[in-house]
This record gives structure tokens, sequence and C-alpha cells, in this order.
């Protein structure tokens, strides 16, 4: 029986999703959980492969049990598994052919700036503190730069980049609230570090350090430019939601 | 110079608010941070007395320094010599006579209760989790028969309870969000273990398992009737505003 998981987590205590021998990681953590239920090896496969200290809200895992399970059973036993820094969301038995992650048709990150000078220890570790009152109307025409396809080429360290790096942005931009901004962006798929570096990129245009011509240029892949710019920390990024086409979750 | 501080913390690696030799508290490691920029030992006043594990928004400290600091340094000094647990909210020069606990008119509490079935990792340290879909119109019932002056002296535990247990509570209510709710109860002041104790009856009310009648019955101090109900965990609860007239921050 295959079956779909929606996860939550804490990202600071793992070393990022992907299984890594003698380190912590969320895949592993789910995989240990899942395999003292079946009593046997179970291997899970995640929509996105979260890097260290990054958080999810709506990170999307499926894999296979021999027996069937009750939906409300199967959740009280995975929170009696799981350490609290996982959380899980929903769980839903799934078709045969459905692939957390070959089946996704888009992934949402969000990114969170807190723009008060205060920070509450509770936000802090899920935000990244920038200037008060940070903002710039160019951020807008930034996120609309952004969406459409594009070579991200330069927003992916060299050594990580594939060698088809165009990706196609669905939508981006920004919710404010009083204190903080979210940076939503949804595409296709995602390169390593991409949105980090996004972020970066748009942190630099609001603070009138990056032209808006220089940014339109970076998203031309090898051709244009992109000096090295730095990278937002992983502390205020968020797996947030994966759309599947049909839902697992209905 | 006489200086106030609002401060925010999680209480989650803290004895609590109260200095206590060979433990880690709140107010013992902020007396050692104002004693490094002050080089001789500051000693640090409370509005509130917070427990073991629970947190705060707003808890006001009042403490006198030798030397007349600018605001922003102050802030910024105190930030690099305090832990990410603590938060300072904003800081002001205070009148000479201006007591963090004896100037303090009201205090209020917020407890916040999950009631959803799933919840977030980033969240669940904070919050109490109760059935999903509680609630109960009897709720606004015992918020209102909260409201006045009331004999607290079964809501405090025995050893614990002050000869005069009388406190005047100015308001209490529910604010409701899609998974959460917050009970957030303001008084002229609290006895040791109150909040958390009205919080647990407010559950057992919601639950079916207390009557309005019977609650009503525990405000009426040692003539009245408590039988011990247990007490809401120390996760929920915030010490969220305290109330000077005139206020320090204006």
């Amino acid at each position: 029986m295959r079956y779909a998981l929606e996860i939550a987590y804490d990202g600071r205590p793992f070393n990022g999703w992907q299984k890594q021998p003698g380190r912590k990681t969320v895949q592993g953590t789910l995989e240990e959980a899942l395999s003292r239920l079946e009593g046997t090896d179970v291997h899970v496969t995640g929509a996105g492969r979260t890097d260290a200290g990054v958080h999810a809200r709506g990170q999307v895992a499926s894999f296979d049990l021999s027996k069937s399970w009750e939906i409300e059973r199967l959740l009280r036993a995975l929170e009696n598994n799981l350490p609290p820094e996982i959380g899980v969301i929903r769980a839903a038995k799934a078709s045969e052919n459905f692939h957390a992650r070959h089946s996704a048709i888009w992934r949402e990150y969000a990114y969170f700036l807190w723009t008060a000078s205060h920070c509450y220890p509770q936000v802090r570790p899920f935000v990244w503190r920038v200037r008060p009152g940070w903002d710039s109307p160019d951020l807008v025409l930034a996120c609309k730069a952004l969406e459409g396809e594009h070579d991200f080429a330069l927003f992916c360290p060299q050594s990580e980049c594939p060698p088809n790096s165009v990706r196609r942005v669905l939508r981006a931009g920004f919710v404010r609230r009083r204190d903080w901004i979210a940076f939503r962006i949804r595409a296709t798929g995602f390169l390593f570090h991409m949105v980090r570096n996004i972020v970066q990129d748009l942190r630099s245009i609001a603070e009138g350090k990056l032209s808006l011509d220089a940014f339109r240029l970076s998203l031309k892949g090898r051709g244009g430019q992109r000096s090295n710019r730095g990278m937002a920390p992983a502390s205020g990024l968020f797996l947030w939601k994966i759309g599947y086409s049909p839902s697992p979750w209905e």
C-alpha cells in the first residue's frame, strides 16, 4: 500500500532532508520511525530535498507499507515514534503510482524576513532579521522579473548545477504583516540554494546595493552576470507547499 | 539612573524568573548581562515572577545603572550580552521612583490552546494541545464569572497562598483563530499557579467535566470548594503585558 504524508519540521537539529550515514536527517528519522511500524526497512521519498537548517511546513513524503493502516491510527503511531521537531500534518492512502517527487507539479517556498528592531525569541530561529522599515518599490518589479522561464544557473553553486538549469517560476511575491515580510515563490522546480540566493539579491535590491537591471541580467543563465553576492541564511526558509494533480489529499 | 526594559523570553531553558544559586534563571541571566555592562553587581526587579518553563512576551524589569546610556546603545549592548532565548523589546530611562513590580497597576497573561489535530513543531513548545473543535458556550460565562473581585485561595497551592488571596480580575476572555485559541486574563495581581489552575478548569468546563456552578463556587475562597483538578502545563503560558500609569514607554 502506498501512503502520502504531509510533514512539518524545525530544521535546526537536522542535517537536511537527505539520509546520510551517521548524521541526523529528516528522511533518516522518518524511515526509522516507519521501519519500526513495519518491522522491516521502509524507504521514504521526499518532494523536496531541503538543506541543513531549512524548515518545512508542507514537505510531502511517499512510501509503501505492507498492511492497510487506518489513517487516524497511522497518525498516532507516527506521532509516538517521531521526535517533537517533526510534526505530521496529514496522511492519506495514495494511488500506486503516486511519487512524492515525480508527481509534484510545483513546489512553493516561503522565506520570512523580520523587519522590527526588536525580535521575539520564539520567532528568531525562523526568520532573517533585516533593517527596520525594509522595503522598496523595486521588490515588486524584481518579483515580476522572476516570473516565467529562466535559466537559474547563476543562483546555484557551480558544482551542484545540473546541465539543464532552466526552471519556470509560476509566481513570486511578498506578504506583509506588521513586523515581518514573507517572500513566497512557486516554481516547477528549484536548484540547490536557489531560493536563498534569490532572497539575498532581493535584500540587496531593497537596500539599494543591487540594481534591477543587474538582477534581470543574472536571470539569463551562464550568459548573464551575477557576482558572488552571498546567500540568505537557512533560518528564514520554509518548504511551504507541494502541488499535485490529482491531489493525494482529496 | 533608573531604566525600564520590556523583555520576551522562551521559558524552556530557565528555572523561572527568580534568581536561584546555581540554576539558570531569567533574572539571574539579566543581572549577569547588566553587571558586565556596569562593571559591578546590578540588581534587577521584575514585574511578574514567572514559574519554570513559563514564557514572556512583555515582562518588565527595572534597575539602576551608574551612567547615562543612549537607549539604542543599551539595546545593542544587551543583545550582545544576552542568550537568544531572551529578547529585549524596548528600553527607556524611567523616573527615579519607577519600580517594575510596585508601579504595575495590572498584569496580563495569555494562555495558548491548540485546537487542530495536527501541530507544527515550531508551535508545539508554546501551546497546550486540546481536543479538536474544543469549544463551549459555557466558556464565555466562565470568563464573565472570573471578572471582578474574588478570593482565589483555591487556585493556589496552600503552601504558597498569601494571607490576602483576593485579586481583582479586570477582564478575561478568549481570542480565536483557525487552529488556536488564546485565553487572556488581566488582573491587579495573580497568585502562584493561578492562571494555570484557571485554564485547567476552563478545559474541564469545555469538555463537560466541570459545571459552571462548581466553578463559580470555587471563586469563593477558602469557604468555597475546589477539588484537586490538576493544572495546565507551563508551555502554553505567556506573561503578556504589564500596565503602568504613567507608562515608562511614553
